[in-house]
Parts: C-alpha cells; structure tokens; sequence
C-alpha cells in the first residue's frame, strides 16, 4: 500500500446517507470530480465532487465558508466549466481539498449542515467534458489486445516486436470526445471490399465500442524537460472510463501507413466522473513482467509499486439493444476485464510521452488502449470477440451482433474493491449508436 | 481566377513605403494576420497585419477610430492573443475588415495620418503561435513525397492502393507546435539498429525537416454534419508555412502499426504570418489528375476552381549550418518546391476530414505533409533528398549532411507569384537545433 491516509478509511461512513450503501459508486472513500449543473435551470456549468446519489457543488460549498480561507484559489478555479485550472494546481491542492471534503463529509462533521445545503441530487444533473482536452493520445497497452487483433492481420506474426519494448501510442482527436449521454450517427467512410476495384462512400458496417480507461494529466511539463518515471505519477490527476468508437471498416482501408484517423475521430466517449489517483491508492497492484519477457529500458524500469504498479480496476461492457429497450430489458453484460492487465504503467505511459520532450499539459488525456484480458469473456471490443466479425456474440435473449447495430446502447462501467477497502466506482460512459445520416 | 475585388488590385500601392518594394513579403495586396507584441515593453500580446516592414496594432487601430462602428465586435476578438474568436466568426467578416485595411492603407487613404500612429517595425516585434490549436491533422498530400518515402521502405510498391482514393491523413501532436524562431533540442528516443538484440535510448541520430504548407481552420463544423466539398473552402481562414520535424529513427521503431508519434511530437513550427485565403485567390490554379488516375469518389470531386483547385505557392527550405554562421555566410538554398504539387485540394482534405462527422473548430491545423516535388531539388525532406541517408547533400561551402546536425538552423520561406498579381510572401518558418539534453 502507498500513500493512504485517513480519507482512505474503510470504516468512514458519510452524514450522507446514500454514500453508506453497498452499491454505490460513490462513498466517502471515493470523491471523485465532474463538470455538471443542474439540467433546466440556465445554470452554468461548474465542479463537483460526487457522494452517494449527490453532487457537492464545490461552488456554492465555498461560499456557504465550508472551506477555510487559504483554500480560496483553488476553490475559484472550480467555479470554472472545465477543470484545467485545478487539474494545474498539483497534487498537493488536490489532496488537501480531499482531506478537507472527507472531513466535512464524515459521521459527526460540524460543517455537515452548510454543506447540506449544497449537495444536489446526480438525478437532476447534466454534466459536461470535465477538461479541456488540449490533447489525446491513445495508447496500446493491453498485450492481449495487441496480440487478438494482430492474430487477424498477421496470424504467423501477431505481436510486432516494439510491442514489449515502446509503450505504443498514437495522437488521436479530441474535438469529438464527449461526455456519457452524447449519442451519435454512425459514421460515413471510405470502406473497400477486398474483392471491389474501388472504395464506395457508405456507412460504416463494422461499428465497436473500445473499453478503455481514460488518464487525465494534471500538472504538465515544459517542452523539452521529459518527466521521469518516479515523478510521472505526480503529473496524473485521475482516470476515467474511456470508450474509442471504432469503425473497422473504414480503418482496414485507411490506416496505412500513418495510422488510424477517420476510424475514431467520429466520436468518442468519456465518463463524467474522474477518479483521482490519491483515491485509486488502496487499490495498486504489483505488476511484473513474465520473465520470459524482455525487461524495459532503464527509462521505464521500476519494480516500484508506484512506477511500475497497475491498478486493480475491474472493467465492464454492457448493452442494451433497440429490441432489448422496447421490452423493458436491462443491459448485458458482455465483458469483464481489468485494468491491471495493462502491460505498462501510467508512469511509464507518461514517461515515455515526455521522454523526447514532448510537453503533457493539464487536461491532456491519454486512452489506455482497449483493456482486454487474457480469455474470450474479457476481451473489450467487438473486432476479438467476434474474432474479426466471424463469430457472432449470442445475447441472452436471442439477438446476436458481429458488429454493432443502430440503436445500440453501450456502457461502461468500472470499479475498484478488495478486502481492505470499499467498493469504489466510475459511474458510466454510455452512448447510443443513432443511423446514419444521409451525406 | 475567383473572387478578386479591388483588394487585389495589382496597382495598388501603400502610403507605408516599405510596402511597395519588389523583395517585401507584405504589399497592400497580402495583409497576413498573426499575433504579435513589442519585445521588451511588457505589453500583451494581440493581433496584428503586416504591411512592408510595419505590423498594423489592430487594436491601437481600433481604439484611434480607424474602423466603422460596425466592426467594433469583431475587433474586439482582436485584442486577443489569439485569432480563434476572429477565425471563428466567417469569411464574410474576415473580407470586410480586409477591404477596410486595404482602403486606409492605400496611398492616399484619408485614415493615414491615424493609423501610422498604430505601425510598429516588425524589427521591434515578437510573436506568439497566432491561435490555440485544438487538433493538429497532418496529412500526406504529396504523391511525390509519399512515392519517395515509400520507396524506401518498399521497392516494388512503393505507393499503397488507398494513397490515390483516401486523402491519407493522421492526428498529430497540438502541445508541441511552436512559433518560428523556437529552437528545441534533439530529441531522446529508442532506437533500434536493424541487427540490434534491443533498442536503446539514445539521442536521435536521423533528425530531419519536412517542408510543409499548414491550413488553418475558420468556421467550424458541428459534430455528425460534415461539411461538404463546394462549402468547404469557406471553413479555412488561411495559410501558413510549417516544418514538421521529424525523428527518422525514432519513426522507423516506434510507428508499427499506429503510425508516428514521439518522432514527431517533440516540435513543430509554424510562421507567424496566415496568408487568407482571400489574399491567395489571384494564385489558384487548376489542378488535373492525370487521366491514367482513379479519379475521386463523388464526395471529393469537382473541377471547379475553388473546390479542386491548387495553390500556386512556392516553398523554399534554406539551411544555415553553425558553420555558415561562424563565417558570416547566408543561409544556403537546399528545396524548391510548390504546393501545386498537392495531389489533394484543401477543399478536399476539409471535405474527407469532416465527412464521418468529425467536428473541425476554430483554429484548427491542418498540415500538408512534406510538398515534395517530382525533381530532386524539389523534395521536402532529407530523408528524400538523401535516399534515406545513404547519399549526402552537399552544401555550397563544402560540408555535408545526411541529417541535421547540432547548431543547424532551417529556415522554410513561401512566396506567391504570377504573372497578373504581385508578389506575396509567407515570412519565414525558422529553428535551430539545439544539442540534445541530458536525461
């Protein structure tokens, strides 16, 4: 264990009830941040802290005194609609305005009256891209992934062999990220049979979801001073259910030789609640390297849990299909993975980026890549479970999908337990896929 | 020609002296944007125009009465330090307020004695990237370069079966693009010898420029409504000169199969000046594919002018070695090229970019790719120029290059000229390398 203090209590209990329950995402334990306002008040967007079924509006927390008056600067930045500012602040301002919430959230709290006052029910809320994301990178870090997908292309030779040695990534766009809740029209692309002379503009017909974590960087770095691995972790403010939208269709045709591009640009989809690292501490795990392995470059090479450690972070994928919603049915579950799969750290995710000096900037986000595991029902996009769009997957009630269809409905989930601490969670990143448009 | 109007007026000339001398890249016909202070004075930084060796202070211009009522709101967006709000409000605003310039710039303009008030020298002048790039898209636009490149790699076929239907293009790295005169370090990244057991962090060793033309986007899109091919020239504000600094040996590791991102993301440079659109118009040229081609699908197709039609723009890359600069010697010659050698329009790289829905916004970056030419004075890059590193350049005074060394300064420079317009030019997009850190 690193890092835990007294906000990771697992015996805390909240004044607010709804944090106290076995099923919710967030308990005192938890607090993690989103943008939000209340849907149909002409509110502005501002920061949040979520606990139980509630969202503390940070805002109106401060000006009701709940915090003392030298963390004034850093409460100001989150009257903002975006976190960049605070996400700048650093890991100390973040942590110190979680002792100080923890404290005020807690069984006995004096302050727990004025801040009553300011919780709002997460059923009145809409919320909104919590950064702005100067910068995405979509990273490849699931070797399973790696090795499913290259299984398709290259069945002799499925792992390329920088795979074990470069944490792959590439830039992906960030204009089209948005927030659980923004559905979107399947895509028009370039796709071209293998047997056609020539490509045809149509819709997409290989649509996937990617289960991803999303990584928020807080502080930055200046251009040209890499970050080193021991420091990585300070510059991360917090993670995310991340789903990159895939057309596989239009990436087949496209992406050589400079990578994918209009395959993922369409849409992607993040949670509105970001989890912070200091929250994520009782659940790190040691991760090594099968010994068969090659061992990283000493630029990425940490035993320690910190640098080197994953975190424990089960992954889910539900759907919910147009039939399915007609007649009442709740979503199914059709995957379930886990972020300690990745085959390399946040900290090494990070030391790499910056390594040529490539300057991270608060709000920045980085993909984890599709976090699939090592068998069938934890792989985390259509492309494997299918195996290429030739083994449908059976869903309980009698559809079946290759690839997925309009009307579909995909969410993510994700939560962290173990024995010595509570069930945290992620909330959800959901979309539905709506026809396409004509062009 | 299209859309000319008395702003393109080759007779015109200034009451600014320096305007109407035949080496200026600024006679009253370009009227370049970018943002800009005095060095030294502690001002803030804002926009402005170029006109010979002065910029106009829009804002001083605008506060000294030089402009109608009318155009206050716009102007305001001006004293910004950056165009993103000006870019965003559309080309019938942008043509307006360069029809207003043009008039009180022109010899005789009754607002002369005002508005020199607001000239500062350029020589006084520094400048700040002139607007926050949201996504970075760089594409691959020469079928030359992409011909050259692919050779290298792949003798028998070089160029692959998407490149003459898919304006190929990959997201690239926002952060990391600076405004000219930003020297960087050599970048840090694995590399692998083709016999090597391993890679090995190590400084760069095949450090190259690629001479490319950059677009800035206007108006944007909303996400799910692409914008179509005859509408998307009016979505771009202008045109810059770019240097995509490239990582030879990093790419030749890491780009497998993501395509490129830490050989890229450790700089990039962009002048100061955006040439309009408007400004370019006595420059466009038909452009044909030849008839042996596939020619595009109907999304991307048109013979018009403005939708199909090429920029006729010279681009020239100088080098100045540590050297040349010791003995006092000029910067050498080392390409000469054109962006007519762009095998896809601007309107088509907008029309391709969007057409999934993809949300393009203000201030926006496309790049080119490296405008390679068919000759061998023409390629845009060492990589081309040396067949890969194999045959050196051989400099005017007797010292070679595969790649660039430390202390080498490239300079890329753009002018437009034609037989019925004067000449107008882009400034310079210049850097030097710096040794590379330690890490």
């Amino acid at each position: 264990m690193l890092n835990l203090n007294e906000t990771h209590n697992p015996s805390l209990r909240s004044w607010v009830a709804s944090a106290n329950t076995n099923d919710t995402d967030f308990p005192i334990q938890n607090l993690p941040f989103a943008i939000f306002r209340r849907a149909g008040h002409g509110e502005s967007y501002r920061a949040g802290v979520a606990i139980g079924e509630h969202i503390v509006d940070l805002r109106a927390a401060h000006k009701a005194g709940v915090f003392p008056m030298e963390m004034t600067p850093a409460l100001k930045t989150l009257y903002k609609p975006r976190l960049n500012k605070f996400m700048a602040l650093g890991k100390e301002t973040w942590s110190a305005l979680r002792l100080h919430l923890s404290n005020s959230l807690k069984e006995g709290a004096p302050q727990s009256a004025q801040l009553e006052a300011c919780l709002i029910p997460q059923a009145q809320a809409e919320y909104k891209i919590p950064a702005r994301i100067g910068d995405y990178t979509d990273f490849y870090t699931s070797i399973h992934h790696a090795t499913n997908v290259g299984k398709l292309f290259r069945p002799d030779n499925p792992l390329l062999p920088n795979y074990q040695w470069v944490p792959i990534g590439y830039h992906g766009r960030s204009s089209s990220i948005k927030v659980s809740g923004s559905d979107f029209h399947r895509p028009h692309g370039q796709l071209k049979a293998p047997d056609a002379d020539a490509p045809v503009l149509e819709p997409c017909k290989r649509l996937d979801y990617e289960l991803e974590v999303g990584i928020y960087i807080g502080e930055g770095n200046e251009i040209g001073s890499p970050i080193k691995l021991d420091q990585a972790e300070d510059h991360v403010f917090g993670l995310c259910l991340f789903n990159d939208w895939s057309a596989r269709d239009i990436q087949g045709w496209e992406y050589q030789p400079l990578g994918p591009f209009l395959s993922k640009s369409f849409a992607s989809t993040v949670s509105p609640w970001i989890v912070t690292m200091e929250a994520l501490a009782p659940y790190r795990q040691n991760w090594d390297r099968p010994s068969d392995h090659p061992q990283p470059l000493p630029y990425l090479d940490s035993h320690d849990l910190r640098n080197g450690g994953a975190v424990d972070m089960q992954l889910e994928v539900y759907i919910q299909t147009a039939a399915m919603r007609a007649e009442g049915m709740e979503p199914e579950r059709i995957a379930l993975s886990n972020f300690n799969q990745s085959y390399w750290s946040i900290s090494q995710m990070v030391a790499h980026h910056s390594v040529n000096g490539c300057n991270l900037k608060p709000g920045d986000l980085f993909g984890s890549g599709t976090m699939s595991g090592p068998n069938p029902e934890s792989v985390g996009a259509l492309l494997e479970a299918t195996v290429g769009g030739r083994e449908p997957i059976m869903l309980g009630h009698g559809e079946k999908r290759t690839f997925l269809e309009d009307g579909d409905t995909v969410i993510l989930k994700g939560h962290c337990v173990n024995d010595n601490a509570p069930k945290i969670g992620f909330g959800e990143a959901k979309a539905t896929v709506l026809p396409a448009k004509e062009v």
